[in-house]
């Protein structure tokens, strides 16, 4: 059915239907040097992440915008143009939706998708002695943030690479599919909340630990702390929208997970293992091990 | 699949999957004698009520809020309260959503169902020579509305009446899913921006026009306009924030129409006919008739 009628509708099969919506709004998801065209496109990946996570293809999306009164028609085109890039970008469309009048530039998207009966990956799958691993290197996102919010003076082409990473986030669509493929994922989680805070979710919702051998630790975001003298842990762990996966793997399924990573060109990283006692510890030696604690960046105001 | 989950997701069939998404926001959807209850279940009855013209079940329904800074916990147990009250109203369930912090408040409720392939019932389907229908009286709304914005005053028993009409909507689900069973309905729209502008609507989408000989005014409303000598058409075509149906009716069809709506305790309102010529008219008497202007009830600010 087209656009233009109550509803917007799809063609399904005999499956599950996954839906999936999240809220973006600009005083809280996006850094007053943020232009429509990427906040269009940022409400869109958003959501593709949470669908990358579950191994699920987002078959269609609809996006409900509130409009603020000041928003100029040339700044709405931008956004529409951005979320159309977004959705083509992941191979998916922009079905309906609604427009209101807000105050803050809301923009509710939401995703469709079809699975298998039991073929989500959950939060919920982790076993002890299952690998842990992450799709990426994290602390990009949280340095680029310091540097729009704060104005960190740092050398400009560390500032060209942290910045982009906030302004033009990637959801790990295809590397998610490919991993829900390969049947060897027991558990799986986006780490658009950080990745200590994706760590405790699994923790929680599968009745595991984790110990994390290795911080995931992006170079860029390493030498963002040299120059700054911050904490890289805490940019590793304590971040926030970064759209990379965190899930745990059977043991003797590693070798099968890496494969199906290099049939879409990515790679996994491997940082630790699942535990049975309900913590999560970061033990860079046999000496040195720390709780880590389930804390995220707070929502930024622009 | 829980709620607590990335995604959520509900079983389905083989057939088509059909989603609505419709953002209620307080700045311009709720007048300030709202309560955060009436506001939680007016968020739900405006995306059912799509549904409702489409004859087809909202199965699962996702809530997407945006919550003011200042907005009490108190209030947000209200809301809560008042979208599940809606969501149990009309027979189905809040399977997931997101919360995001906002300026206004922001509701973006998404349902979700399913239909036989053909079997939602399209705003382009009526022919000349339809009857033309609603599901209800009309005026209501708006005066109750001109009341709770402008004060004004009127007996206290009307009072009641009119201004119940607009804190507590409802949609016509049952009438709905009975005529789109009927299978003599031939397009369908919902009220939600006015009589006047729902009958553009199918004019525009299925290039026809309507003549209406009979005005579907609420006796209320009818009084409400003789006390403050305002123009009773006005209030039944140019109002908004009715959920009422309209829907054209084969010719042989309108006895089964009718016996459809009996069976579910409902009734039909003959206000019409469908005609060739692309224009919308009013015709009173033989002599009498007027252009129906394409205008609805502007969004009010509170």
């Amino acid at each position: 059915m087209p656009f233009g009628d109550d509803v917007a509708a799809v063609d399904i099969g005999d499956e599950v239907a996954v839906l999936k919506s999240d809220m973006f709004v600009d005083l809280t998801d996006a850094p007053t040097q943020m232009t429509p065209r990427q906040m269009g496109r940022k409400a869109i990946v958003v959501t593709v992440s949470d669908f990358a996570s579950k191994g699920v293809r987002p078959i269609a999306l609809l996006t409900s915008v509130g409009i603020p009164r000041d928003f100029s028609r040339r700044n709405l085109k931008e956004l529409a143009l951005g979320m159309e890039a977004g959705a083509r970008e992941y191979g998916t469309y922009i079905i309906g939706g609604d427009t209101d009048e807000t105050s803050n530039l809301v923009v509710d998207c939401l995703g469709f998708g079809l699975a298998k009966k039991g073929g989500i990956v959950p939060r919920s799958g982790a076993k002890p002695g299952d690998i842990l691993a992450v799709t990426g290197l994290f602390g990009k996102e949280t340095a680029g943030l310091k540097i729009l919010l704060n104005k960190t003076a740092v050398p400009s082409y560390l500032r060209r690479q942290l910045v982009r990473s906030v302004l033009f986030p990637k959801a790990q669509l295809k590397l998610g599919l490919a991993l829900a493929r390969s049947g060897v994922v027991t558990s799986s989680i986006d780490s658009s909340d950080g990745l200590a805070w994706s760590l405790h979710e699994l923790s929680k919702m599968s009745h595991v630990g984790f110990v994390v051998n290795t911080l995931p630790s992006s170079p860029a975001a390493k030498r963002f702390a040299d120059i700054t003298r911050l904490d890289l842990s805490k940019l590793v762990l304590n971040g926030g929208e970064e759209f990379e996966l965190v899930f745990t793997v059977r043991p003797d399924g590693w070798n099968n997970a890496e494969a199906s990573a290099r049939k879409v060109g990515a790679r996994l990283y491997r940082i630790g293992e699942t535990t049975e006692d309900e913590h999560v510890f970061l033990r860079t030696s046999a000496k040195r091990e720390s709780e880590i604690e389930p804390v995220g960046w707070e929502h930024f105001k622009s």
